[in-house]
Order: C-alpha cells, then sequence, then structure tokens
C-alpha cells in the first residue's frame, strides 16, 4: 500500500470561487482505476505554510505509476494545479516494516 | 476531526537498532485516550528528504491538546524524539468544508 499525498499553498491571486473550482475538480480524479481513499485537507497548523493538502492511496506501485501517468492526472495538473499552486511537498508513505515493531 | 502527522529524518548517529526502539516506543503513545488511527510510516518519496513518517487522528481539538500535554507524550519526545530526530515538518489536517466540493 502506498498512501500519495502532496500539501500545498495557493498563489495569492487565486481566490475562493477558484479554490472552489481547484478542489472539486480534484474530487474526479477518484475516477482513475486504482486510486482509493482520496481525502481533501485544510492545513491549520501553525508551524508550517501550507494551506491544503489532498491525500490519496493506492494498493501497489504499479497503480500509482499508472495514477501519474492517466490522462485525468494529466488535466488536472495542466488545468487546476500549475495555474493555482505555490508551494507544495510531496510525501509517499508505505506502512512500515513490521521488524519495527 | 484531526490528523496530526509528523514526517522525519533520524539523525545520521542512529543506527537500525535504536530506530526500532523509537518505533516501538511511538506505538505506546496509543495509550494516550482520544488518539486513535495511529500509523507508522516509511517515507519512499524522492522529491523530499524526510525517512519517516508518524500519523495519528482526534475527534476534536480539545483531544489534540490532551494528547500534547499527556505525560507519555512528554516521555516520548524526550527519550526518543530529541535523542533521533534531525529534521522535521509537523502537518494538521481537518476535513476540507463541504463548501468546496
Amino acid at each position: 500500500m502506498i498512501q500519495h499525498s502532496v500539501i500545498f499553498s495557493m498563489k495569492e491571486n487565486i481566490d475562493t470561487p477558484r479554490i472552489k473550482q481547484f478542489f472539486k475538480a480534484a474530487v474526479e480524479l477518484t475516477e482513475i482505476p486504482g486510486l482509493i481513499n482520496f481525502k481533501s485537507w485544510k492545513q491549520v497548523s501553525k508551524k508550517n505554510a501550507f494551506q491544503y493538502g489532498l491525500s490519496m492511496e493506492f494498493s501497489t506501485h504499479e497503480q500509482y505509476q499508472q495514477y501519474n501517468l492517466h490522462p485525468a492526472h494529466l488535466v488536472f495538473i495542466n488545468e487546476q494545479w500549475i495555474p493555482c499552486v505555490a508551494d507544495f511537498l510531496e510525501i509517499d508513505y508505505e506502512p512500515l516494516a513490521e521488524e519495527f515493531f
């Protein structure tokens, strides 16, 4: 299992209607095969400067790779992500091996 | 609901047995009231330099605050976190308001 997430901030000129458009479009990513547990987040810690997050899971690395290359993902990147997002950090988590418990 | 997580890297002198000790101790945080969905993660994206993650959820901000002040959390910070962790980023997520969908 892979939990893929991205924490990000919007560009200063991006207003609330545009932000809503962004997140409505993000939900459409859930149509991509293999993507499960999709969530949209508001980042509220004052210990970092990011404003929002998206997270999702894939059962296999192959599904994650297919997501990255999927046309719907590329459309989201071009029409939503690039116009709106100023700063971001991508995080990919796998469950820690059992030997650590 | 609040999803609290921290993404982090170990100090260079921290070896595998010490890392296992760290994560075994981390599991004991689950005894703190209100803490649910605790997970330990290996960070595998090459797009950031962090190595591990911990994530957990709380139903309310009050529970999260109680966790922060709980003696078991403070012991973990002093005996595991400070000796082992070099760099980290704290992330606090709340579900995005329904108006964004």
